[in-house]
């Protein structure tokens, strides 16, 4: 938002202060009280909890499925992967119910609440996104198994099948600090600042309910030719996400993505499932790698990003084509050929990161915070076993950190972030 | 650059890479030969060392002073600490000779060599920034004080009285694993990607001749009024950089920022002293302070970025002000009132960072990659000594990491980085 823009919403934003502290929002930050989100809205209007079309750079929060998964991909992420520390279902479900207002003014690029507050307490806002834009920020939460354990939810009952820990794949050297988490908070935006200040603050509204269990930063350079984004490259500079279904296609997505109604527990109607991995990239051995053998190693060309042994990044993978000696022209220990080769797809959402250096050994502590959505996580094991001990790719890469979540479908406006989760307990 | 874009590149860079053979910098990618690099331009033409001026986005690499300094701020940084492997002046002199004509490439944005090699050897350029623009990237070469401290160098007689290590100040908690070096590379760009590639791609062009010591990514979000870039707010939601000689000026640049004739080694005039420290901001407790106390804490207003009792950011800080009841107006122990106390200013030039959280206690491992640039290190330890212990922002941040590095004056068409310091050896 621009200044002038800046001080309108403030004005605004000073109304929705007194109107908060009269639901007692104000007060604690949290406290949306046990008649629910929908009888705030129909006593003070719904204005507040709007989308507002009249931003410039919006994802729109309200809607069919969650923002994040099937929206373009943002120049930069801040996951947060938290543990829950109330104890009680009512205290979970209000949580989420706090959460959904606030997630609706970030994504307008709001602050979260009056900055200019009497001074004798904390702002309600870190304010660090202030003069920043939405940036097309994106929200999008999800639960992990490790809820569903807690016995205190009493929510063992809901537990969809698909929800478990993913088994583990030879050449795994899983970190527990990267590991797991009962909640997931992935932020999307096209300022990696927006994207923290997003997470941040929506960790704090929850202070002593969450904890930080772990969190990666990442990035995301899509090169853009003609006003038509290109699929980015990933740290090993090879394209990433060109098999991906047509996030536009509602085929696609449905078949893919979407989890439809039947397929899994019924809350998840409509939303998805979300495999994190933190791969990391171990760039030295790479770049002391022939061309040829890079290339061999994915099963793609380098610099157009086509299967090997054709011109176009688009063109069919085809693994069954051999040479004239009755060698496959794609190599059957390359990634492409291996994950090609088993019936499943996924919708790729990866970023790249780079922390600073290992300490232990001087390298690079860089790699890919690998994402992706899929209706049922068993479509990413079957790949990752396709992969297996063979992909040639493992020799550069070590999987670090690992994560499953169950995305929520998305909000109706009156509704809050995994209402269908709660209402029919 | 766009694909089209590319394309053309991709052939000119063809010629390139046969006349790079022929200088025998194609195969080891760093050996300009004894005779300087003068003689290759001289045989080849200079156009291969050229700054492209037809390139969008992009910050010139020659002329008085390096790049990065004066250079508008850019959104993102990645920043590296090297140790020099190298044994003798001879190589240390080629290794700054070899990095020339790769920083004027990538700050081009170019390929730093032909992509498309016969696929028996590695890439010469990573590719990862394949495809995106230059992205006003610029790349700034410093030396710190260890490097003249190797005898093998015999670079004694040649280290500035200005260079040495920053002394220790009080609440210093600083770690070896973010301190020191004996070259830096401050690669900055609009884009994370672009950056963290030229870094990349300079260290890895001096394989076995630098290793890295440490090295931090950071990010920094401009607030765009009216196309006005304003200044950017750190993690604790204040301006930083208000009080900045303005870059535009000579005299202010001059005064603060450039060592002018006599002021230090010859071999640094049109230089500059950068000092880089790693400051963690403990944002969980700046985040449970009262407004108030975090203004009283800067000496600033968070909104508006004025200094405390004035309404906007440019106004003078004058911290001699009371108010009628004989207190200053401005308090005795804030950042701001310390800092101006002394007669001291520097050109600030900092980036955020959020890298993750803190194993050990589980909160984030974010704050500021501390840069300044000033004609003499004495300037920021002046202002440093000021703050001392009753600075008032000691209780939410924490020095981490330290350095300081002279860096060279800018570079002339057909001579290389650093070359004063080598000639008269």
């Amino acid at each position: 938002m621009t200044e002038t823009k800046g001080e309108k919403i403030l004005d605004k934003k000073f109304s929705r202060r007194q109107m908060l502290k009269m639901t007692g929002l104000g007060a604690a930050g949290v406290a949306i009280g046990a008649t629910g989100l929908g009888g705030v809205i129909k006593t003070f209007g719904m204005d507040f909890l709007d989308d507002d079309s009249t931003v410039t750079n919006k994802v729109t929060f309200y809607g069919k499925h969650q923002s994040g998964i099937a929206t373009d991909v943002q120049k930069n992420i801040y996951f947060a992967s938290l543990i829950v520390l109330v104890k009680s279902k009512q205290e979970l479900q209000e949580l989420f119910k706090m959460w959904t207002p606030l997630a609706v003014r970030l994504m307008n690029g709001e602050m979260i609440g009056d900055s200019m507050t009497n001074g004798m307490i904390p702002p309600k806002d870190t304010g660090e996104a202030k003069g920043l834009d939405a940036a097309n920020l994106s929200i999008t939460f999800g639960i992990g198994p490790s809820l569903f354990e807690k016995k205190e939810f009493g929510l063992t009952s809901k537990k969809p099948a698909q929800l478990k820990d993913l088994p583990h794949f030879p050449k795994d050297q899983l970190d527990d600090t990267y590991t797991g988490g009962d909640i997931c908070i992935q932020a999307c935006a096209d300022d990696p600042q927006v994207a923290f200040h997003a997470v941040r603050n929506l960790v704090r509204a929850a202070s002593g309910k969450v904890s930080l269990k772990w969190s990666q930063a990442g990035f995301n350079s899509v090169p853009v030719v003609n006003n038509k984004k290109q699929t980015p490259r990933n740290l090993f500079a090879f394209k990433d996400g060109t098999e991906n279904p047509i996030t536009s296609s509602q085929k696609d997505m449905n078949e893919v993505v979407w989890v439809q109604s039947g397929e899994s527990k019924n809350w998840m109607t409509d939303g998805s499932y979300l495999v994190a991995r933190r791969i990391q990239m171990h760039l030295e051995t790479w770049d002391r790698t022939a061309l040829k053998e890079q290339e061999n190693t994915f099963g793609r060309h380098r610099d157009s990003g086509a299967p090997i042994g054709k011109k176009d990044e688009f063109e069919a993978m085809d693994i069954d084509r051999k040479d004239d000696k009755g060698n496959f022209v794609v190599p059957e220990t390359s990634h492409a050929f291996l994950a090609k080769s088993v019936d499943a797809r996924i919708l790729r959402r990866a970023f790249s990161y780079s922390s600073g250096i290992m300490d232990s050994t001087g390298s690079y502590d860089a790699g890919l915070l690998f994402l992706s959505f899929q209706k049922n996580p068993d479509q990413f094991t079957k790949i990752q076993n396709s992969l297996g001990r063979i992909d040639k790719l493992n020799e550069y890469i070590t999987h670090r950190g690992s994560a499953v979540f169950a995305c929520f479908p998305g909000i109706q406006k009156g509704s809050y972030i995994g209402e269908a989760l709660f209402k029919t307990l």
